[in-house]
């Protein structure tokens, strides 16, 4: 890896309007009412144009899991010790974890990245460690990554991302493991669509009411601190983010540029998203959304981005929970796309 | 199958509080924030109460599609011939409709029951033929079905519930086929809730506007046709349903007495779930609902069932496609339940 990020000026690959469009003629053939199937309908449709074949599919499932800390965490915004950002990165090396029970259950490649957790994890088996630093600055000081940090964390996720392209995936999928990121993620997304952060934060992990009043005043302090320097999304980015919202940013352009669709999981996946699409623009029809969470500026955040998730099961964990979830929603999609009949081979009579 | 109903009055099974309450308990054990996979939690501790078990599992998915003609038919409420009926149960036959793909997806085990079409399939490898009749009779003119021919209807559903159960079923999901059962359905459910029918009516498989009025106007007239006899959920179904609907209410019933969970489909099923707990008050524990549907009377359905579904697809097919979409989630829930590790077991710091 190095810091230069002259990549993120590639442009997004172009989805394929052929390919979508003998996938819309196979869907009006099958054999039912036409639009029955709803949001599946259109979801085969749309992963038919980015995989360019009328007959997607997405039995290939890479998951990557960006882990890193948070320096703000100093401040008291978080329901957990910091302690528990590298307790879980060895719950991912032991299979203890949600996602890990989530990645077997749907038979996905599973990785995890550490780019620089407070406390130390020692080697961990299938676990690469990429040592940024013992986790981003307090952003209320100073910003959260150095130019270098940040080009480095960027190339975390782009390489990331080319690894799932050469090991033949055909979904992508990132998750984020950091005490204190909702934070993060709530401050860079006030910083870019304007918002005030009592409009966007929420418990994260499990904050009280007070709690949640002590994060604004803590995100409204770094947003005044930053000042006119959020104006620009790298900046907002360097400033106000953190290692593992910037790979999942770095990973998801270079998926687009790439042509590999995305299955975005929730409130700080989104955040990324959204900063991906500002610093690469054109990128958006790559981004597939799993979930609207339980975190109350996750909504926002989609509609900004113009997602419609396909589920909302209130879930707010992260980790890509949420993506692996509607994995087998995207593989019925195309099960259903794929394997029905027609009207003409099963000789049923269409609409009157 | 004989007609007698005494065994409607069974009372359904009691959930198991133990191992409700075991399985809460590992729920809060799991290294995961309290609540942060949301509708999972709930989903996976429900089911463990209903199989009697703190580690519950669905494996084992019993789909059993229920089909019969409907003769309201006469006057001009479907989209779609009524021809098709008997078609759709040739292509389940043959397995290529959408809920053979997605019962194939899923690894269920599909079984179609042919209550009485107005068009003869003639014999059919995997169908069961019941023949209680060309389909219902016209509602309009008279009741749609005998006592004769609901009391056959129920005892298939109870018999494809006790089936499943023999085959040790962890799940049972009943699906129907049968063109103009929306219009059976929405009159049904009009006369339980009662509800007038412009509030609950919609396209169905399809209906333009003018269609959904003339429906209307339909459902009117055999709500006035049939008065206070639709004052009994019995006579309600007797006069307005249908083969599929009632055996839909059968299995469901059975389900509950047996202590078998079942996870309900869409419009169809919702209101012969709605039948069901109003035939045999006290089953509602025993119904998982997989989705909420576009046919706009089902929100109002689901409603007065206290139902929450897992997904809002914008699916309006029926044949239980709907549930078998859920049924990964449900695995899901029990594959985190069951196979996370405990803060204990990963030495990971619980909340501070």
């Amino acid at each position: 890896m190095n810091e230069n990020i002259l990549w993120l000026e590639v442009p997004a690959a172009a989805p394929d309007e052929d390919a979508r469009q003998a996938a819309e003629a196979r869907q009006a053939q099958l054999t039912k009412p036409h639009g029955s199937l709803g949001r599946l309908e259109e979801t085969a449709i749309h992963l038919a144009a980015l995989q360019g074949t009328a007959r997607p599919g997405v039995e290939r499932v890479q998951i990557t899991v960006f882990a890193g800390d948070h320096g703000v965490v100093a401040e008291g915004v978080s329901a957990f010790p910091q302690a528990v950002t590298a307790e879980m990165v060895k719950n991912f090396a032991r299979g203890g974890a949600a996602i890990n029970a989530a990645a077997r259950q749907i038979d996905a490649q599973l990785e995890v990245i550490n780019l620089g957790t407070a406390h130390d994890t020692g080697p961990l088996k299938g676990v690469k460690h990429y040592d940024l630093g013992p986790g981003s600055a307090n952003f209320l000081q100073q910003a959260a990554m150095s130019e270098h940090q940040l080009g480095r964390a960027l190339a975390a996720g782009r390489h990331a991302a080319e690894r799932a392209r050469l090991d033949h995936a055909q979904l992508f999928i990132g998750g984020e493991m950091g005490i204190g990121n909702t934070t993060a993620a709530t401050a860079l997304a006030c910083a870019l669509l304007d918002c005030e952060p009592k409009q966007l934060a929420g418990p994260g992990t499990g904050l009280d009411e007070r709690g949640i009043a002590h994060k604004v005043r803590v995100i409204q302090a770094a947003l005044e601190r930053h000042g006119d320097h959020l104006d620009s999304a790298h900046e907002a980015l360097r400033r106000l983010g953190g290692f593992e919202i910037a790979a999942l940013a770095g990973a998801y352009i270079a998926c687009a540029q790439m042509g590999q669709p995305v299955l975005v999981d929730g409130f700080i996946s989104s955040v990324a998203a959204l900063v991906a699409v500002r610093l690469r623009p054109g990128m958006e029809a790559w981004l597939l959304f799993s979930h609207s969470s339980a975190e109350p500026g996750h909504a926002r955040v989609l509609d900004a981005l113009g997602a419609r998730p396909l589920l909302a099961l209130q879930m707010r964990l992260g980790e890509a929970s949420g993506a692996a979830v509607a994995v087998p929603l995207l593989r019925m999609a195309c099960a259903l796309h794929n394997d029905m009949a027609t009207f003409a081979q099963a000789r049923v009579s269409e609409q009157l």
